[in-house]
């Protein structure tokens, strides 16, 4: 099976060894429901009871803060929706570099009374405090800024944009999805400073596709967004997927170590980006903070799409725009907000490296990138 | 590790091991995100659109009809929340036995403007046709009657009810996440009988948790309850769990089979009721059309619950009440809409038959049955 160099990791990452190791027997012999009361139900819950420490404990949260959900998605609707449907309608601020599943059910709102602000970023993709302030002034009941862009890497000043909005009341919610397994996440101390809940998603950091939580301040109330047997506290019926959250539970485990590996992905991310400059690219987002994996950039003239697909045959797997939403062709709504011109946007590609990624990888990629470029370029140059 | 005899299939049932060998490349040497555009995510794209053929095959319905969500609950809160949505608020018609994920996203909509009506079920727990036509008066926008009940077993006559229907013109939907794998199920039948839209999960069928779908009609206008990146043609976002998607479509493959072995599992239930008769047992909806594996039945003066820590300790798995909603300790709503007395509703036991099941399994379940009543009752008698 050909396998190329996976630099994709902001789209998904591979399972980790001991995460495998502690879902297999719930694909096996232990096969319970979690609500069960016999013995294989007990066995179910006591490893859903045992994630919940886990993940909590990884983000220093308590166990009944978590709330359990398919996937990051999931996690990010059930906050917006949720605590939109216990309150009167009002408005929501969210920013403009938000994933499409905060941007998209906010939107949705819009149907039901709310009024939907868009917080504006600068050249590098963050939060304009000018914008921000503008935005609180509205007094939102809600506010929605995520932790680390999942295209540019960039991150926000969560503590500073969660205390800025203490005033105002509102909930304050942070996309911490691709944040979490790179960097520490402290959710007690973001609490403190405001933040009232973060979501987090098992397959971003080693951890299996399926299960994501939103971790949550209890005073927050919230409607669910899939009711039914009160599973969850009441705010996310269905049967739990035992062994998605088993795992969950284990990645969580593994994550501080992974964000203490964090040194050796920026020198890893620099090596990169010292190619990507000699080979006269632009990177975006580069005078901002970022996470220490992620590059998006683009080479003048080139089409991301092409490139990307061109880099695949060459035995590399990396992104143009988001992951995501690549079912969507437009130019990146991130790149858009943060005023990059869209022949440039057109050309973005994202590497996002992970712990198992080598200097050879990035030496090996920016060897194929200049070959696959030269080609490109000089096609370029005869149909000109 | 002590392995009790699992009696409890309405709940969840072991993986079947094609299920598990579908699923285990996706939990190994490959992990893409289905929406990445290289070789990783090309293969899990490729993994998931065979999934939705079989799954579509499985119910005669075609692959585009397939939604695929996390779970049986998401499906029918989707359907309930996300064509509720797309349209003027009206009445909604559902089953007083519907299972909490139908009645409790049924009972949200009410803050939005809705009515609704719930349809009472005669003492077998069938759908009453005179309230039926009474709900049908109204004119329900949106009508939701399960196919087979989870506590009961008992069958509703789908097509019937959906052909009285098709004059009002709401959306009819059944919940069939019971049926699929049970019984045969022809999704282009019951559409062409004016049925929309049917819930399966896998993890009733020999397949993983995490994964389900609605299957539906697509003049049905839905907005999307996990709004996002725009997968599954916009209906459901977030990235797809390659894994028990893969494997839902194996379980699929397998369900005709399943549901050619349920004349071996009548035989069965019927020898576990001659024994539960001999004890004195009533067995609720005994009178109506039924699952071939489920049998609820109820002893004089002994508590369900009571009964069913005995039997976990005797080494028995069964249920009492819906396991999905064993959190919550109120007699069973089912058996109060079909008017059994409160005292005997709370001693009610469910016994759901798997393919692994053998008569003596049956014989010995009967046998700790009649002990541990015996010991119960006598107890009862001294604490008298």
């Amino acid at each position: 099976m050909f396998s190329p160099v996976y630099l994709d990791h902001n789209a998904t990452t591979p399972l980790e060894p001991a995460v495998r190791a502690a879902m297999l027997p719930w694909l096996g012999e232990e096969f319970g429901n979690a609500s069960s009361r016999h013995e294989y139900g007990r066995r179910a819950r006591a490893a859903i009871d045992e994630a919940r420490r886990q993940v909590a404990a990884a983000v220093n949260a308590h166990p009944t803060e978590v709330v359990f959900t398919s996937g990051g998605s999931e996690a990010n609707n059930l906050f917006i929706k949720g605590a939109a449907a216990a309150m009167k309608p009002g408005r929501i601020a969210v920013s403009a570099v938000e994933h499409p599943c905060i941007a998209r059910p906010a939107a949705q709102l819009a149907a039901a009374g709310w009024q939907v602000d868009t917080i504006a970023v600068d050249g590098e993709g963050r939060v304009e405090s000018a914008a921000f302030a503008t935005a609180l002034g509205g007094r939102p009941k809600l506010v929605s800024v995520m932790a680390a862009n999942n295209e540019t890497g960039v991150l926000q000043d969560i503590p500073a944009l969660a205390a800025a909005n203490r005033t105002g009341g509102g909930w304050f919610h942070s996309d911490a999805v691709q944040l979490f397994g790179k960097q520490p996440l402290d959710f007690r101390a973001l609490n403190a400073a405001g933040v009232h809940a973060i979501t987090l998603s098992a397959h971003k950091a080693g951890g299996p596709q399926g299960a994501a939580a939103l971790i949550v301040d209890k005073r927050v109330e919230l409607q669910p967004l899939i009711a039914g047997g009160g599973h969850e506290r009441g705010l996310r019926s269905g049967t739990e997927n035992v062994a998605a959250i088993a795992g969950f539970g284990v990645a969580a485990e593994l994550v501080a170590g992974r964000a203490m590996a964090s040194g050796r992905l920026a020198e890893l991310r620099d090596r990169l980006e010292r190619g990507l400059l000699a080979l006269g690219a632009t990177i975006f987002g580069a005078g901002a903070e970022r996470l220490p994996n992620t590059t998006y950039f683009a080479l003048p003239d080139l089409d991301g799409e092409t490139l990307v697909g061109q880099l695949d045959r060459a035995g590399f797997a990396v992104a143009s725009g988001a992951a995501c939403s690549s079912a969507n062709p437009e130019p990146s709504h991130v790149l858009r907000a943060m005023g990059v011109a869209p022949d440039l946007a057109r050309g973005a590609v994202r590497v996002s490296l992970g712990p198992a990624n080598s200097a050879a990888d990035v030496d090996q990629f920016i060897h194929a990138l200049r070959t696959t470029a030269g080609r490109l370029q000089g096609l370029t140059a005869i149909a000109v």
